[in-house]
């Protein structure tokens, strides 16, 4: 009996159908990408960790894979370090690498290092996996893809209108009805002046954005609990409970927080991406949320959130502008626009909503069937033949049975099998089964293929 | 002033430009996989080093990169196994898990995992990233690529034929010349049982693997070194300097090696092989190479390996039959046959030929010019009727100067650059540039696709 192997945990193995599933997920993201203009770059799995630590907080430092160095990793360690448990010192003892968390540090990194050969405003997807040592649960992973495109080097809110296309042009192809929530992290600094308390801009936001999953009380609660007096909270209260369409709430923000400077800019920076929007032919609902907050000591102007409509899994994608990227690299003054796909997500609502398309799910369109080595040679002519037209096409490999070969057939959900045994041979009429239908067709090659080439 | 910030020595970033020749290659090796009815499997990057050691050699074991244990490291470790400075047992105690080191051992772990989920034949393919803490050095990464292609679970010699075809429709697509070198496990059992050697299999077949490199007398040198007398290698003497076309070897091999039980067979399989093939319409060379040895201990029949005829390189793709690729999992006797491809390699090739197509090195098709907010305003409803006809647009973001948005048109190598100003939003006739030529043509939108779309 075969041993119990198994993978760490958090870690996945995917299936031909599994990959058959995320591969047109991918495959859409990438050519809308392309489509906009954007170029992949790709950066190593490991970087060093004087790059990785300290950009995702103390949580995320803790949660970086590190790499053991190799060859003799002890030799800078002070074993005085271990006896009293710096698990800190120890780890920068042994470890010089680490496996990237995001795509955005090494994005930074990159543009750094490679500053002299980049052409701005620089647009860029990267699609590659990140890991993260957090507790495994339902839906979330040690080992999962990205999917990120930014455009650097450019303040133009026409990025923003791009990216908002980008959103509605994936999520169409992917038949996913979505909402795409905007703010602007200029807005959220209006309501805190606004309001007397730009000192605590983080509290107040961070409760806020927490409406839709706790409702207007609970948020309140919060803010009592940070330490916020009645008053201040009273005062918030017209900005909780905006409602009406995208022009109304804008109208509303405009009379509540139009006075500070920010909000005022933030509003008018609304107002412009709104305003190219609508001319366009988008699919996707666009919503103004004041309230939207996201990571945001990141984000320095729009914050995007995109929300599958008819399944209820939080966000699928989500991100905004930031004015200062590669600060942390030592290059000030970069700004940028970007978002993130959550391809794992997509993946689970396109699970829930069965629109992946059949064709996408297809393995073989044709098979061989094997009838003894005389047929198998001369199949392996027609085979020939039938791959030259692209049609994707094998020929059973061995003379089994015919029940074994049709349950190949089957659980490899081929679309066709063509039967060649001797008298086919002779008479280079060939028989074809569909698979789905059970319908069986004579016919020569020529019209063979014209029934496999749709 | 930007600090410098760098990558682990032995990786690499990939710049959009090198990322259009990668992606071809990878593109070309995937679709011909597809077309053959090869399906895409993944496993995590991170196996358990219990699966993973003692799978490689003692060397392999030195170059895998470990993973420092999330949390309390330090909780298993042995103070003792320091201060001896035991670093097996601290690695042991510190990591369990490490990076994948090559797409055979998790993929043989993944058919032991999911034997109940797979139909066999099963015909996989699997292209992804593998790391090795190798000292780097030209043309050796830490970090690399395999595309790997495998049939297991059938011993039909059809596998091995049609991997053959894999290879020559794959190289054909790229443009490379190639000699597909053929032996088999067999053959060379048969030549040292026939110089009664037969526990010298390794030796013999090591040094005589080493002819082309080296020369036919160093080879004898080297087994003079290893203690074989002068006699022995007399009787290798024939095997050595077999020349001429295959049939000639292979009628000479049956002289010299067909009177042993295992090389009769061996030379049986292979004349099958150089049958099946003849008959099919192959670009490469098929040459039967009797001292073609490769990762010897693994193969147990066919032995497969790729050169480019017009650069020296090494081998760009090479495999084999292997008979117990589970074996180490607890689960025997599943034999299987595959073959790997060095895309690096490839790329390398590809690069001193220069035979990237230029189709695949475009980025954007067509820029279109931001004369203002108001062009851009009325751009951006062009834009989005390009982009659905599936042509690649852009809108420059930013009403920078012209000088400045052609140098950007200029260096990502656009194709097209589409001038739509104040007048041409009067008269719907636009000014389309052709970036190669220079031409400037003036057409409605339906005339600048025309142009467009080829």
């Amino acid at each position: 009996m075969a041993q119990k192997y198994t993978i760490p945990k958090g870690t996945r193995d995917f299936s031909p159908e599994e990959m058959a599933r995320r591969n047109y997920i991918f495959q859409t993201i990438q050519s809308i990408f392309k489509k906009y203009g954007y170029l992949p770059i790709e950066t190593p799995a490991m970087e060093n960790l004087s790059t990785l630590m300290g950009k995702y907080g103390e949580e995320g430092d803790r949660l970086l894979f590190k790499i053991l160095n190799s060859g003799d990793f002890l030799k800078n360690l002070d074993t005085e370090d271990i006896e009293n448990k710096n698990l800190g010192k120890v780890t920068t003892a042994i470890a010089e690498k680490g496996l990237r968390y995001d795509l955005t540090v090494p994005f930074a990194r990159y543009v750094v290092q490679h500053l002299n050969e980049i052409t701005f405003p620089f647009k860029r997807y990267q699609i590659q996996p990140v890991w993260r040592a957090d507790r495994p649960q339902k839906g979330r992973y040690r080992e999962f893809y990205q999917c990120d495109v930014d455009v650097i080097g450019s303040h133009s809110l026409l990025n923003e209108v791009e990216l908002i296309r980008i959103i509605d042009s994936i999520f169409r192809e992917l038949n996913i009805n979505v909402v795409i929530k905007l703010n602007n992290r200029k807005i959220l600094t209006g309501i805190v002046e606004t309001i007397n308390a730009p000192e605590r801009l983080t509290d107040i936001t961070t409760a806020m954005d927490k409406i839709d999953k706790i409702g207007v009380e609970k948020v309140y609660e919060e803010l009592r609990g940070k330490g916020l007096d009645e008053d201040t909270i009273n005062m918030l209260e017209p900005v909780m409970n905006l409602s009406g369409d995208n022009t109304s709430r804008l109208n509303c923000l405009k009379e509540l927080i139009g006075a500070t400077d920010t909000g005022s800019q933030g509003l008018e920076e609304m107002q412009t991406i709104l305003g190219l929007t609508k001319q366009l032919d988008l699919k996707a609902e666009i919503k103004l949320d004041q309230v939207l907050a996201r990571g945001l000591n990141y984000y320095t102007g729009t914050i995007i959130e995109v929300i599958a409509k008819d399944v209820s899994i939080g966000s699928i994608c989500g991100g905004g502008r930031y004015d200062n990227l590669t600060g942390v690299f030592g290059l000030p003054d970069v700004s940028g626009v970007g978002i993130s796909f959550g391809a794992d997500r997509i993946y689970d609502v396109m699970n829930e909503l069965t629109v992946f398309p059949e064709e996408a799910l297809n393995s073989t369109d044709v098979m061989l069937v094997n009838f003894g080595d005389k047929e198998a040679a001369y199949s392996l002519g027609i085979l020939e033949q039938i791959q030259q037209t692209g049609i994707k096409a094998e020929l059973y490999p061995d003379a089994a049975k015919m029940k074994k070969q049709m349950k190949y057939a089957d659980q490899k959900k081929v679309g066709y099998v063509l039967l060649i045994g001797e008298e086919e041979m002779n008479t280079g009429i060939y028989t074809l089964k569909n698979m789905k239908t059970g319908e069986q067709t004579k016919g020569n090659l020529e019209e063979i293929l014209t029934i496999l080439k749709p």
